[in-house]
């Protein structure tokens, strides 16, 4: 591969440190895929030089917690009673989605998260050697999990280790890097014990994490509270499960022998406002887990229950429902939203050696946003301020990714944007004629 | 007045319509300030067609609880306990105000506005006479209350009277009638009985409607049950202040004898869920007030507390914090909170006979959105859905306000947006050295 260097000059950069946010007047250079200097006096002759200028550098969002293909699924259905909008309505629809569709709305997504600043996203679905193939196309960074359900059915159980499997041998480190994978037991009510002690196994032999939903309604707690005499975390616990490489979404309803498991047990949380919000989950306690030493990410689920893959205005969701929750404005600052959405992402997916901040030897996984727009004006004494409370992912001028610019100055270079939305429309019309 | 007429052409129209909205294929005939004609055979020559393919046309948004001006102060301090925030932030800040700083913060969140939809606000501070100079010269609609405060100080009250009643005097109707202007007692802790018991005079006087905070916080509540016995509604209840012209701020704590006082003097209600939840104030039980048949609008509140005046997103905030607090995906559906922010805006602000919906001899206030933007694809099943629930400000290209184009294609063209931003960031750097 041919050297690629890119000089971005003279920007105000915004960087996770240590809990807080750092700012500082810099350059950045990048070399193919990585970041190489970060100085004030960066002088390289390079391929392309980025003016910096009025504008803010900062690490690609890492979105912790989707399923990109059900972006064909925007506005299909709301404001209903979770089992009316999954039985009448979702999983008619999903039944009749096929690779192509998932191909389709995952290209979709990848051209929602570059126009809006996130670089990795965390998936979980079906179709997903299709998802696969959208991401390498895309240019973004994914983390690759099949949705396993058996419901205690060996044949199926089998299937669905078949599926996971091939996937993990046929992209887990593929697309230069972007893409790696892990196991995607769906939850500890859809899955079998036999499914989740094997997951557990499979894991370790191929080394890669997991992804799996958890307590997010009170419903399927008092399920598994029913068949296994525990709480989720106790059971997943009593198996085994649990480690460090555990992604857990969702985490709304936890006691607090749960958090002091997750808490030794490092488990990893994305935390989904919006979703748990529209679909009147419920609060999950980030305060008390933050205070705890757990890590926290954020995700904004799939956009059926969102409706968008924006993580500026998730970020804004995280804090604002947190502060009214505990009636104490002073949690969630726009500095610990910022590291949530940046680098305790990157680390809830073991990848904070390679991104969620800007660190020479770190993955090129930038963002750049127009400190000039409206939504920055003035320039706030907290720079975090403007970008979690008022900013939107409309304000992202350039995304780059893996050291590839894959939008610049709001243009999508990487795929063609109109091409994808009309695909979009013309499946999600084929789709409802089925 | 020369005659001027435009014609927006074969778009998709959304509507309030008898507390659902309506949805159509047709186009819009302006003429001066007004609707002149709906339909689908326009063949009037127009001095501009507007082509409506790929774009939906809607009533402006209505914004009814601001503080314009304090678009100056975007992130000058968050995440603090409110005492702190006022005491060593924002009361500093405010005494450093002229008319010169609140002119510029009216016309930053004027231009602030026009780009994400809004045409009407409803505001309440201070230096009134300058903003209502910005809006005249910003071109939308303004409802202006000088922020009556007296602590019992007759000589204060006197000085806040003649503020507001000159600003009345001087203001009310101006604009082409784009200002109108009503008195703003700022809350019934920071206003004597005396200012109260004034304030309904005078405005039956001058048949002009009352702007006031109510029940923001529990605290305020308690200094209201303290020094009178009543909670607030009661209190004010008690000096037939209350009645269909009164809008009432945040309505976030209240009683069930509260709510039915709402309902028998028609109190218009502002509901304000990101400042609620920024100044962990509290969830105002808006499912209750809609279901008892009380009026309730949306406001963002000054950026201050925010920390923008995007409407979308406000809407989006509305709907879902509603849901997860009453642990019920059912309320607040979209189309309710496309009204609250069209129609019952217009209402609460008793201007519903001009504005808040698309009719032939009501006011041009209108905005155009992208049918194709990337949070409007796919095409939703309920048109509002993708309005209220994933579009933000930034998908709205063209605003008109009393028949004049005030953005078009995303640019503004009443003002200068590149000079009031310099404005802005000069203003609240002098204001910071002061």
């Amino acid at each position: 591969m041919e050297t690629k260097t890119i000089l971005i000059k003279d920007i105000t950069i915004l960087n996770p440190d240590l809990g807080n946010v750092k700012e500082f007047q810099g350059s950045v250079l990048i070399e193919n895929d990585k970041i190489a200097k970060i100085g004030n006096n960066i002088n390289e002759s390079v391929d392309k030089v980025i003016d910096g200028k009025g504008k803010i550098l900062m690490p690609g969002l890492v979105n912790t917690h989707n399923h990109i293909s059900m972006n064909l699924f925007r506005g299909l259905a709301d404001d209903l009673e979770l089992n009316t909008w999954l039985n009448d309505h979702i999983w008619p629809m999903e039944s009749h989605l096929n690779s192509n569709y998932c191909y389709i709305g995952a290209l979709l997504a990848a051209v929602e998260m570059i126009k809006s600043g996130t670089t990795t996203f965390n998936d979980m679905y079906f179709y997903m050697g299709s998802v696969a193939q959208a991401i390498d196309k895309a240019g973004i960074r994914g983390v690759l999990s099949y949705g396993m359900i058996d419901f205690g059915d060996e044949e199926k159980r089998e299937h669905e280790f078949k599926e996971n499997i091939d996937l993990i041998k046929d992209f887990n480190n593929s697309a230069n890097g972007r893409i790696t994978c892990r196991f995607g037991p769906h939850s500890p009510v859809t899955c079998s014990k036999e499914l989740l002690e094997r997951v557990r196994e499979e894991a370790n032999k191929y080394n890669v994490g997991i992804h799996i939903h958890m307590n997010e309604t009170q419903k399927e707690i008092k399920d598994v509270v029913d068949s296994t005499g525990m709480r989720p975390f106790e059971y997943l616990n009593s198996l085994n499960f649990l480690s460090s490489d555990v992604l857990a979404a969702h985490c709304v309803w936890l006691s607090d022998n749960e958090i002091d498991i997750l808490k030794q047990k490092d488990v990893q949380v994305s935390h989904n406002p919006c979703s748990n919000m529209k679909l009147a989950s419920g609060i999950a306690p980030v305060s008390k887990l933050l205070n705890k030493g757990v890590n926290v990410s954020i995700g904004t689920d799939g956009v059926a229950s969102n409706n968008n893959l924006d993580l500026f205005e998730e970020m804004k969701f995280a804090s604002l429902l947190q502060k009214v929750n505990d009636l104490n404005p002073e949690v969630l600052p726009s500095n610990q939203v910022f590291n949530m959405a940046t680098i305790n992402g990157a680390k809830a997916l073991s990848l904070d050696k390679d991104i969620g901040s800007i660190e020479v030897g770190k993955k090129a996984d930038l963002i750049l946003l127009d400190k000039k727009s409206i939504n920055m004006t003035p320039d706030s004494k907290i720079s975090s301020s403007n970008l979690v409370y008022s900013a939107n992912g409309s304000d992202v001028l350039t995304t780059i990714c893996n050291g590839q610019i894959l939008m610049e100055d709001k243009k999508i270079l990487c795929l063609n944007e109109d091409k994808v939305k009309s695909l979009a429309n013309e499946a999600i019309l084929e789709m409802k004629n089925l």
